[in-house]
């Protein structure tokens, strides 16, 4: 039977790799790469350079696909994604086709495969949709949220305290919940809308890489600040990924 | 100045490691492993282990030091913990004062630093109590939770939805809130005493070691089957470490 491997790679340190994650790079026969174009050339530079630093066994072969914009017009935001992901499906399918029998075939995933990525779920997807016949398996890798961490020099939870995860969106919707609040996938700087000048915020953009900018402090203060600092580097870049966490100022009940 | 090294080591898979915690071990002149005893010999073996594959820098020391147990009796959980972190800051600023000027230590922590351990805590609470001038950095590893997740090869979230991480006192009192809820840390099988036999569990035990037990399902049909599960490997190794997702299984609004 083929087999998959989905590997996580880490968020922008090539050091983020681990010992397992290069063990099965090197047991792929092929690797495909991700490309998702227009400005985001970067990330796809940072998982070339991991395959050329981590790759020894001769014999694996590397090859890019095109990822597809979602689209987001004329529908909701469920729609908008079951749509998408069937659109990759249909390319993960075509990859995977084309792998020889018994031969193993490898996806390198940003961060970790099982925080807010849709790999595994579309792999599952081709599996039961397809006539194909193939295994898979999960390697973990560094999330964005422990490089925040680290970077921060915090624990992400209080002692004995829950710890919530959510997006922008999410945020913008339902507000500071959680003493602890991590916040991934936020195009609309949520923390700048809630009120509680007193939360706390630790922010990071670009994190593991050479652009890594970390910045913290009591909301109130530094939102405004963050707002614009992302705006720049965002327009010097031509992209940006940045998460952040928020400590709730007001005092909660144990 | 000297320096502190913090560094995630992974959960009980010694091909956790990333490069970047392997080059951290090999820039330390001393390491220093905690050994909780007590039943976890085989915890101490694996950080054992660990050095022995990785370290090759000659002149890298280890020292083993004895972590005391957190005394329960007649105080509330914040006191309990309060004063297990001061007789812990005792021996650390102990280690710390034993390094020579300009040198490098290093502290290995299980899974995450950042994620429900107190080592940061605790060494910045020496670093801001005692003369000692030191400073630290933290280096991210890969946490239970993604160990849980890439062994049952399941993505956290659900799409766009947050996720909930916890221990088992806090499900315990609170209930089941999020659609995904992560809980750690649970003495009490707290998994058993949720009504909603409709919600699905995740469970999996001693992740990433060779002794790896995983089990998924409705938790109606499988609650009771875990617990006897984990009363049996507990008895049989003398510890466990278990951590489980569950999502809900009411409908809940989007
Ligand atoms: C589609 S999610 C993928 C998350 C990834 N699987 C992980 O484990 O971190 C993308 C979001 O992750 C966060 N992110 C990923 N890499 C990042 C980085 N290097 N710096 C800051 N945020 C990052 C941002 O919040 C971004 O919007
Ligand atoms: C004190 S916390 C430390 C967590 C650690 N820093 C991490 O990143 O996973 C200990 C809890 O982590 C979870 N845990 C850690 N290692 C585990 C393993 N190998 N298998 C299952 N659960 C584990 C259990 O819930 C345990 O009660």
């Amino acid at each position: 039977m083929k087999h998959i491997l989905i590997i996580g790679i880490g968020t922008g340190n090539p050091e983020h790799l681990t010992i397992q994650a290069i063990n099965a790079m090197n047991a792929a026969d092929a690797i495909f790469l991700p490309v998702k174009g227009a400005g985001k050339e970067e990330l796809a530079e940072i998982r070339r350079d991991i395959c050329e630093r981590y790759i020894t066994r001769p014999g694996v072969s590397i090859s890019e696909f095109k990822v597809p914009q979602r689209q987001t017009t004329e529908r909701t935001y469920a729609q908008s994604v079951d749509a998408w992901h069937g659109e990759i499906a249909r390319i993960y399918e075509a990859l995977i086709s084309g792998l020889p029998d018994e031969s193993r075939g490898a996806f390198l995933v940003w961060g970790d495969p099982s925080l807010y990525d849709s790999t595994i779920r579309i792999i599952e997807r081709v599996r039961q949709a397809a006539g194909l016949d193939f295994d898979y398996s999960v390697i973990p890798g560094i999330t964005s949220i422990q490089a925040l961490a680290a970077s921060h020099k915090i624990p992400v939870n209080l002692v004995g305290k829950p710890i919530e995860i959510t997006t922008g969106r999410r945020l913008a919707q339902d507000g500071l919940q959680a003493a602890t609040t991590v916040v991934m996938l936020d195009g609309e700087q949520a923390f700048a809308k809630i009120d509680d000048p007193d939360a706390e915020i630790f922010w990071g953009a670009y994190l593991g890489t050479e652009d890594e900018i970390v910045r913290s402090g009591r909301l109130g203060d530094i939102a405004a600040d963050i707002v614009t600092l992302r705006a720049e580097a965002r327009r010097r870049h031509g992209w940006i990924m940045d998460i952040y966490l928020l400590r709730k100022g007001r005092d909660f009940e144990e």
